[in-house]
């Protein structure tokens, strides 16, 4: 089940500083609540630091922690952005998903947060 | 025969962002109305969702649903743009065909509904 | 439905020589007995003519006869290949047919004939 | 020698609508004034029609009637973009010739037509 | 749980033939027994058939059956091919699993059965 | 026309050594003998010498002779042959012929001459 | 132990231009502070000289004093930024530090200096 | 040593029309002055032309003048720019010069002339 | 300082089959003796196991002894090779790394053990 | 001029095992002895040593010193080769350029020594 509480921080170390943080993780995989069947993504997240920086072996537990669960690709898209920020408070956050294809058709979807998100 | 009853939609899990969905399918085929011979493309559709999102596998077989249309490049392109802003009405729609190649030459359509559609 | 009769040939230009010819179509689509979804598929011909080599445009016209056809990978490739080996009487021939993916697998099947075949 | 006469038009399917068209052909060739040697290009058309669409095997046919034409790659591309302004008077139109390497250099040549072309 | 149990087969349509059939999934997880990390691996299965053939979708839930299970690469493809063996009794059988890298460090594992296996 | 006179040799450089000789040209073209529309082909070249090898520029120019020819790819592949081989007498020669697609085909046409060809 | 006094700077031989500079290294190691293992970067440089510019086999040095050093992504990235700022006193820089997997993540941190930077 | 009398021009046969035209040289060589050692680039010209043009010939010439020159990178690539732009006098011009790795190191250096260049 | 008893191995679950294990380390680091500078390599190591298995993160930890070590290309390859015969007596093993460049050139050294190693 | 002298070797770490070493220049030039013009070359050197290996950096000034060598594709690749024989007296080696395109033609000459040479 999806936990934000896996989600961890640590002090950005150039708050005077206005730079960009992206980690894209390429084992993401969630479930298909309508057939069951596991879904595959690349998740991208990208976003500039206000106080804090997420912990990059924390961020793998959460994303982990979607496994065996069954949400749509644009409600686990909303949900890990609203969680980001939630617990990040960033200046700007995008979240992207890649996923997969099925039935020949792969999809992006792609949130984002604040002013100048790019 | 192209058919948008088979367009299907549920209802837009995050309402309160401007988001963008991408569906990249690279299994259309239809045919050429003047040689009769089966023509194929990759489509892509990106959008902001209003209300509601266009189901995955609906969408599907409504591409399917032109396999054995005589169609021309153009036409079809419109075609699909239209049929979905009508089910979709999203903030912005961008449809794209890449077609392999006839004589050499292959070809891109990309037809676009909405500010900010990009 | 697959029809042999489109097979057209004409006379090999070189019959002193154990030369190889291959032919690689792109645009092979025939449909899933099971589902009923259309599939898409690649289509690799290489073998080594006797007396008659296989006329290009008569070629993809017996391949668009699969078009609507329900047929299994497997029996597919061992179709093309053995209608081939009837109007062509090589020395050696392969087919090999590879399938776009369906749930996450995709698959490539390969049938020959004849002694030398690579 | 170029032929505009081979250049056929089909009235615009949607003419209520800014969409884009893009043809690339990748199998252009002319001659080199200075040496005769050929020259080879790929040549990507890409324009919003207002009245009338280029017909693609005619389009085919145009680029085809250049084979032993001798010609600078300057004055090439400006002729096509010239050629086709002036038969299909499009709201905007790009043409844009790649070359292969001559003595270790390759070159591009991209000329526009309207505003807001791109 | 690794479940053969899902494993179905249909009559190979061409028992007279030594033909090759290949199937490529790009989406297999299982769990480290050691970390309970998640593994991410392509399986690729690649036999000659003899009496049966396996069916793909079977093939696929077969496969998500190691979603949850706690096994080394090596013993994971050494137990598919003993799995697909005992149900196929094919001519010869290859499975062929290859790691996302886990420190740095990225595998493939490689097990055949029978004569002529490659 | 195609114009053996055009090709010039130089004398092996190491007639004591059994190396091996590779010329790819990207810019081969003939023209179909029944549409008269152009091909067009990446031609290899590769050939053990004995006395002479065959001067680039040379080779060049016989290759553009067949500019306005039509002829078929199986027919140009072996003359090509037939020609190099009249003209090198080498310990083994190779010609292949890459052509691009019509109507979603591409084609690769191979002839040998010699013992140990590869 | 990283050594801003390696940094070796020459004139810039054409202060009258606005002209950028970009080094890539493909070679850059660093220890994790948490876990004591090598991490592994590509680093981009990228600037507009004032007075000097950076000598090339300084900037290697450089970056080589960092091999055993324990520091995070984030501060790693910020840190060359504000030495090569302090020493070049360019008109804009920005560093970007683009780091191989940990756990499935791979991570790009982008820190910039100065109007106008891209 | 770099001799701009080699380059030639010719008269800009689109006078009228603001395209661009650009000449990738894949092959330029110089010389470290420090080292002794080669240097190998690849230089992109890009510009738009006002009354002529640069003939492809005399500027593969003019390159081939830096052949044996010991000079750095940032050196070269503004001196071919204001060559360039002296017997150029364009509309706007860049000179992108991409240089192969040196110590793991591989560098872009970027000199651009008037508005609008890109 | 290269560290044998780093290297720790698990119990050949498949003993009765001839499969074949590839471990490919992106991440491999040691420093050239005669110039001090870093090396970076690609480190693959295939094999036939007997008895045991090497770990994976043993088989990083030894990796990583490497780091600051003073070896050429060809003494380190062999090195491996070595330790890992002598630790795994396996049925064959390879052990290849593959450098990245020095002065333009680029190296692979390739050592092999018992018979069947391919 | 080519100059042998520059060859250093140093003893081989591994006599006793038959081990392969490849070094690939990317950076390689000489000069046409009919045009004048410069040529460029990757060249690749592999080769299972006996008593002695040769030294990465004077196999780097060795090949520069061809580089205002007019001398003939076919010559230079045996001249390297015999060279290269000379001095090492390996058990097996191989030379191969592989030359960018003049005319449209690229080529890879191929010289080895020795049994068992790959």
């Amino acid at each position: 089940m999806p936990d934000t509480s896996l989600l961890e921080v640590f002090e950005n170390p150039a708050k005077g500083r206005d730079y960009v943080i992206e980690h894209v993780s390429s084992e993401f995989t969630s479930v298909c609540p309508m057939t069951g069947h596991p879904d595959f993504a690349e998740v991208v997240l990208r976003y500039v630091a206000d106080e804090v920086c997420v912990e990059l072996k924390a961020l793998k537990l959460y994303y982990q922690s979607f496994r065996n669960e069954g949400i749509f690709y644009e409600a686990v898209t909303n949900l890990i952005a609203d969680d980001l920020v939630g617990v990040l408070k960033p200046r700007w956050l995008v979240v992207e998903t890649r996923w997969k294809g099925r039935g020949g058709i792969s999809s992006t979807i792609r949130a984002s947060y604040g002013e100048g998100a790019c």
